[in-house]
Order: structure tokens, then C-alpha cells, then sequence
């Protein structure tokens, strides 16, 4: 008999969609119980479960949802200032997370969530944050090319992320609140570096990022730029902003470029380019594989997952460090 | 009676094919001599100069051109290191200057072509490097987009200098006659940000390169990574490298990117297209102007030239503090 998996929702700011995309393919999970875990209302968690045949249990209070249901694994997408205590109640109680990035606001909750995990059963308890383009088709392709070595040894790693501002609801303009553009919107290209780059540490991290002309949005960075250097001497760097224009014919200009010594590997607008000394040519993508998907069969039956707890807690040290560092105006 | 300019030129390192090129559509001009400015042959320079009608005095020593032929205007492609001694030279006989980039491959030295400058006639005496870009079609595109207000208010500039490494000769692997590839390779990146950000200075800079995996080039860096913010606040990145494949179309991957707070343009594989909120196009370019026919008619009848004496000096500036910067490992 397979084993079950018993799932519970905190929340649904952010990509709690991951969970609901996967869900029709998982038939070994059960959707028990959802929690706003803030005032807001669950009817949008209660809905798309209906939607997938679950009729969840609802819960004002998400430890009293812990405690009750006991679920294997919870999926935390509550407010982002509360994602490090979140993730905590969920550790200290055996129970797996699935977090939106970043899973902590500030270095000193990092610390706590590290300090639950370890204290965990690793053979049972895992934790990994919401970078869902991981899975997507054109980065698992620009990733594999990477790994088959068609590029030789990674040398520098580039990002793009620049998203349409539009209409953002007030928690993004409090720093408080939001956490920054960096840990936010960055987080996604900084994973892409530490992949791409060889899963290495990150070994210094500079960057600057710019709240002016952000038409009314409070503390919202409106750009920024992020360069580091890993541990492995691959470099890398991110551009950041919310300056895409209202008629893009996408949502985010998201790009990522990895360079090494025989070659450039490189999406853009959802294409894959190759450059090595033979040939110049666009690639067929590999299929789209959902990150909690992914992650929900590593719980049931142990299959390696594209992220892991420690790339985890990097990518939100260095997101963390590298906005304090700009808050320091880059010093 | 059209004003004559006297031209002489010192070297071929470089892209004194600039002067050549526009040779045929400025009668004005007289290339009266040359001198290759170093132990090398100056046959190349005598051929060139054939080519188009001209039959060059031939000196040995630069600077006894120099003084005999009194020459308008002088093109300094020598050996990079010897740029500032030359530039010097130049000026301090009242000689204006179009010199390779960058000028100078110290900080001292730029503070004595400086000091040269300051005692001509800025009536009649100007200074400009080798920003050729600047000319080209879809660069002159980009900044047409910047300067007529399509974009709003510029936020962000991103550069992108990937280059072939090919056959280098041996003046390339020593760093005292090389001045490193944020200088040599960057310095067009770090133009482009000077330029479309608003010809506003360089308010503070960061950089950090590799020499590692250099195909046994010495001390040529492979890779860097540059980040700055303008005193206008603009923020400028670019990514710097020798890692662009044989098999690729071009031997330049050349990219700039303008963001602004209306719209962003951005030009690659030297197409140009804008988006604003109205639309996303792909625009016609503008034709070329080559730099040195831009400089000569600024010398013969006063016409602006795309770049300046100012210009000139902030980008050596920059281009020697970044790559001291990322000499200190970007501390």
C-alpha cells in the first residue's frame, strides 16, 4: 500500500498555487485542513480545494491546525513576516514545510528555523521554500545543460528579473511587511546563481537597490543589483526591478545566462539557446516538473528533490545579506 | 575656405580603423604622417594610408612627428601603456587627441593628461577616446529612445561585453602593458551606463574579476562583474567576459538595456526594441556616425561631437577604480 500523505495550508499570499497545480497528480495526498494564519479570509484555500474534490477543515488558528490534524507536511504562505514562526511551529512538530521565499525576514529568524530543523528526524522532516522555477521548463533545460558539463566548467552566472509593478496590495510597502525586493523578487535569480552555479555557498555578496519613483508604494525597491562571488570562484550577478512596462507581453522578463568554458547556455522569453566552439542552436525544452510535486514525492517515497534544506537556508542568508548590504548603500 | 585639419597617427593597436573609415568622407583632412609609436612595423599603417590616397611621412619617433609636422590632431593607438605619455605629448604641443581607450592604465596618469588638458586652449585643443559605440546604429538608437523622453526618468542601465577570446598577442597577458579587461573590454559597458544614465559621474563603483581558466593568457581576467550607482542615482551593471563561444554568429555579444520609469529599450544581436505601456515595437535604427568623422568635423567647423574631454576622463576614472576595486577582491 503507498503511503499517504496528510497536507495542511497556511495562507495564501504568494505561490500556493504550486500546491493546487500539483494536486490532481498526487493522488496519495490528502488536503486535510487550511488556515488564513492571519485575519484574512481562507475562502480562496477553501475553494480551490473544493475545486480539486478536498473538503478541508478550516481553522482561525493555524497551531491549533498543527496540533489537531497532525499533517505530514504543511504549506506555509502566510504574511512573509510571519513565515519564520510558521516554519518553526511547524519543525518543532515533526511536520515538513513547503514555504514561500523567503522563509524568514530577518538573519536572527533564519538562526531559529535552522535551530528547529535540527532538532528534526531528517529521515522524515524536510524543508525546502516555494522556488518553483526550478521546475519550470526552460530553467530545468539550462540547468541540464549545465550538469551534462556542455558548457564546460561554470565560470559566471547572469540574471534578469524585472516584473510588471501593477497594483500591490499594502503589505508591500512596508519593509516590515514585504522584507524588500531583494529577498522577494530577487530570491529567484539568486537561486539560479547558487544552482546553476554548482550549489556553492555564497562567498561574498554585494549589492544596492533604490525605493525612489515607486509611485506611492512605501518602502517597495523599485530596483536593484545583487554580485557575488561563491565559494567555488563562480560569479555572479542579478538585476532586479519592477520597471516592466504595462504592454510586455509577459508578466516578468526573467532571464538567466551561464557561461563557462566551452560554452553559453542562456533563456530568454522562454527559449533555450546553446553556443559552444561547434555549434549555435535553440534546444528542445525538457517538460515542466512542479516543484511540489517534486518535493511531495521526495516525502512519500523518498525521490530526490530539486531543492533541498540547506540550499534553502542559504539562499535566504545570502537575499538577507546581500539587502542589508544595500541598505548600507553597498558598503 | 574650408578649414584643413593635419593628421597624424601613432600605432595600430586598437581601432584606428576608426580614422580610416572616415578618411574618404573628410576632404578636410590631411594624414600627413605616421609613426608606430613602439618597435613595430608601421607597413600597416603606410598601407592603410595608401589605400586611400595618402603617402604618410614616416618617423621612427613618435615625438619628433610630432614637432616637425605639427600635426591638428593626432590618433594615439600605441602601446596601451604608453596612451598617457602620448596623450601628454600630444597635448602639451597644443595637439588635440583621439586615443584608444582607456588612456590611461593608472590613476596617476590620468591625473597628468588631466593636468596637460587644463593648460590648452579648449578653443582649439580637445581630447576624446575611442568610444566608437557610441556611433554605432543601434547604440545611437538606444540613446535617441533615452534622450527624447520614451523611457521616463532613467532608473537603471545593464551591460553585457562577451567577447571571443581568440589568438591574443603577448602585450594582452602582462597587466602592465594590458591594464586589465575591465579597462580594455569594459570600458564600452561602462560607457554605455555613463551615457545613457544621464552623462552624470560615477558616485560610487564596485567590481570583481577572474583571471582563472585564462587558456594560459597571463594575467587577462576572463570574467567581471561591475555594479554602480551615478551621482544622478542611476544604477548601472555590467557583466564582462572572454567566454563567448567560436561557434557564435558575432564576435561581440554587445547588449545594453535602459530601464526607465515609462519604459524600458534595450538593444542585443543589434536589433533595438522599446516597450513602454503602450506598446512593445522593435524600432528602425538610426543610421551610423563613425566616431572619428564625428570628432574631425567637431575640430574642422565646431559641430558637437558625441563625447567629450570630461567624458573621456570619468570613464578612465571609473574603468581604473573598478578594476583596482576588483583588484582588492571588490573590498
Amino acid at each position: 500500500m503507498k503511503k499517504k500523505l496528510k497536507l495542511a495550508l497556511i495562507g495564501a499570499r504568494g505561490h500556493v498555487g504550486y500546491v493546487f497545480k500539483a494536486l490532481p497528480d498526487l493522488p496519495e495526498v490528502d488536503l486535510c485542513a487550511v488556515s488564513s494564519g492571519s485575519d484574512e479570509s481562507p475562502e480562496a484555500l477553501v475553494k480551490n480545494a473544493s475545486d480539486r474534490g478536498f473538503a478541508p477543515r478550516v481553522y482561525g488558528d493555524y497551531v491549533e491546525m498543527l496540533d489537531t490534524e497532525k499533517p505530514d507536511v504543511v504549506s506555509i504562505c502566510g504574511p512573509f513576516e510571519l513565515h519564520a514562526q510558521m516554519c518553526c511551529d511547524a519543525l518543532d512538530r515533526g511536520i515538513s514545510v513547503f514555504c514561500e521565499k523567503p522563509i524568514a525576514l530577518e538573519l536572527a529568524d533564519l538562526d531559529r528555523i535552522r535551530a528547529s530543523y535540527a532538532r528534526c528526524d531528517k529521515s522524515k522532516v524536510d524543508i525546502i521554500s516555494m522556488v518553483g522555477y526550478r521546475g519550470e521548463a526552460p530553467f530545468r533545460t539550462v540547468y541540464d545543460v549545465v550538469k551534462r558539463g556542455l558548457i564546460g566548467k561554470v565560470k559566471m552566472v547572469n540574471a534578469r528579473k524585472s516584473y510588471k509593478l501593477g497594483i500591490r496590495p499594502g503589505y508591500y510597502h512596508d519593509r516590515a511587511t514585504y522584507g524588500g525586493t531583494i529577498p522577494w523578487v530577487g530570491s529567484h535569480a539568486l537561486d539560479w546563481i547558487y544552482w546553476m552555479g554548482g550549489n556553492s555557498n555564497f562567498k561574498t555578496v554585494y549589492a544596492v537597490h533604490d525605493k525612489s519613483d515607486n509611485r506611492g508604494n512605501g518602502d517597495l525597491e523599485m530596483t536593484a543589483l545583487f554580485s557575488c562571488v561563491l565559494e567555488n570562484n563562480v560569479m555572479g550577478s542579478a538585476s532586479i526591478d519592477y520597471l516592466r512596462p504595462s504592454a510586455a507581453p509577459t508578466h516578468g522578463d526573467d532571464q538567466v545566462r551561464v557561461a563557462g568554458t566551452l560554452g553559453v547556455v542562456e533563456t530568454m522569453h522562454g527559449k533555450v539557446t546553446l553556443i559552444t566552439a561547434d555549434e549555435a542552436k535553440e534546444l528542445e525544452l525538457l517538460p515542466e516538473r512542479g516543484i511540489f510535486y517534486d518535493f511531495a514525492r521526495h516525502l512519500i517515497c523518498g525521490e530526490p528533490c530539486v531543492v533541498d534544506a540547506e540550499a534553502t537556508f542559504e539562499l535566504t542568508r545570502a537575499c538577507l545579506a546581500a539587502r542589508d548590504c544595500a541598505d548600507r548603500n553597498g558598503i
